[in-house]
């Protein structure tokens, strides 16, 4: 394992975090809006100096959209079936103390699918036991990502772009003026999930505008109940193909919450997860294959 | 049967159609993009006006959105079952001269719905013959409308935004640059149905993404991709009700084309309809209710 101190960063599209790790605990941090979006071309090298003037001239080690074709440098997917050894095995070496974690592809399924960045978590969880070796993993979000993890490596993954959807539908059409309000767990959001489960998004959604011209729901609940609709067509999915299946919820208490009300409304166990130790655990154990 | 000329106008939220009907004949038609929210709160008289200066000084028959709370005035829903004699029982007489077809309504399968236009089209096409009494009719578009006619008449019907989702994916979010091709219809449409009748949008959309970055489909076919995965949820969803059913699809060739490919795909039997004949064929029957 490591001795000396080094730099993690998890540079995503619009935020960014870093800590210095010591001895496998966090001894600083800085979290700021630097997305990989907001660096110019020729400003990755200032970008990262200026970590280490913050955080100490150490090693670094970038994962996240960083190493995508919008990033500072493009470091390939490792297929899956992976775990750390292999994330170090192909890591992209900017220079000799600066490396950027690549993401991981599937071709599993007949779906080919990708991550970049989630990987580090996924296997953090893993290998400091927060999770089984072999287990279902989720991570909801704007692009949520469900990981069949075997012997504490990712063995196949499918993201849905359910937070996503979200947005589109907050942002504009016939159902935007409904959904600004905020999502609530509570009966709206769960018979959000119930309708969900019959994934018929398509219909279903209309059904927002239908309930809003019958006075068939309070509209205030409308955001819940499209939450719900949103998650539950997604859990339900991820559920058709594995019963009853327990799924390790990586994400913030809100968030992780709603998800784990899905969950068991479609017949599931959810369990919750720390992310944030999850990432520094992988993150940490990575650091073990800096020279 | 009415004797004597009158002017039908289908006035939708963004688009307006009217004609003359004389004896079950169109003997002078126009469009334009006078749609209802074009139309100031006070410009209502004015419009009608206009329409009779345009095509004759007769009783007129509107219907669609003009009869919608953003409308001329809120003609309410007749809840289905209905047939013509029930909506010109319950039209909204503006003046002697000037009725409002009101739109329908269902709370049929614990789902509410609602339309307001396409039920003249739905009854003038069983009414007229061109398509049978009881039966599956499709009207894609935008809200794409999905009725079961029993005698005739609207026994019940779903919404599915079909349309509006395809049109928010390519207005936004991380699939607008590969959305913004043409639709054509081919191989990537029906792979793209193929997906859809999995019922899975959240993930197989992020597919389209991943598609792009892992080089597995040509970009120039995410479009029509893209399509056909939204029509075939779309499809699927409803012929998962009545497996192997017969779809009357009343829509424009190209649309109702695509329809098509995807409800043979998905094991059912489309026939294609005169939409513009439907609606002549309903709204000249209307008509016939005028005193």
């Amino acid at each position: 394992m490591i001795s000396g101190p080094f730099i993690a960063v998890d540079w995503g599209t619009t935020n960014r975090r870093a800590w210095r790790i010591e001895g496998g605990v966090v001894t600083a941090e800085e979290r700021d809006g630097r997305g990989v979006t907001s660096v110019p071309a020729n400003g990755w090298d200032a970008e990262v100096a200026g970590l280490r003037d913050r955080l100490g001239d150490h090693p670094m080690l970038l994962a996240g959209m960083v190493g995508s074709t919008i990033g500072w440098r493009a470091a390939p997917y490792v297929p899956a079936p992976a775990g750390l050894a292999d994330l170090a095995a192909h890591w992209l070496a900017v220079d000799g103390r600066t490396v950027i974690v690549p993401g991981l592809s599937t071709l599993a399924g007949g779906r080919g699918d990708v991550m970049r960045g989630e990987e580090v978590q996924l296997l953090g969880a893993a290998a400091a036991g927060l999770t089984p070796g072999d287990a279902l993993l989720c991570q909801p979000g704007t692009h949520c990502k469900w990981a069949t993890m075997q012997d504490g490596r990712v063995a196949g993954f499918v993201t849905a772009m359910t937070g996503e959807l979200f947005a589109l539908l907050r942002g504009g059409g016939i159902l935007a003026a409904q959904l600004a309000g905020e999502v609530n767990a509570g009966a709206a959001f769960e018979a959000g999930v119930a309708e969900g489960r019959r994934r018929d998004l398509p219909a279903a959604l209309f059904g927002i505008r239908t309930a809003k011209l019958l006075g068939l729901r309070d509209d205030a609940d409308a955001s819940s109940y499209a939450s719900g609709l949103l998650i539950g067509a997604d859990v339900a999915a991820r559920l058709a193909e594995t019963p009853g299946a327990t799924v390790h919820v990586l994400a913030d208490p809100v968030l992780g919450g709603l998800y784990a009300t899905a969950i068991h409304l479609c017949g599931g166990t959810a369990v919750a997860v720390d992310s944030h130790a999850a990432f520094i655990a992988g993150i940490t154990r990575l650091g073990s294959f800096l020279p």
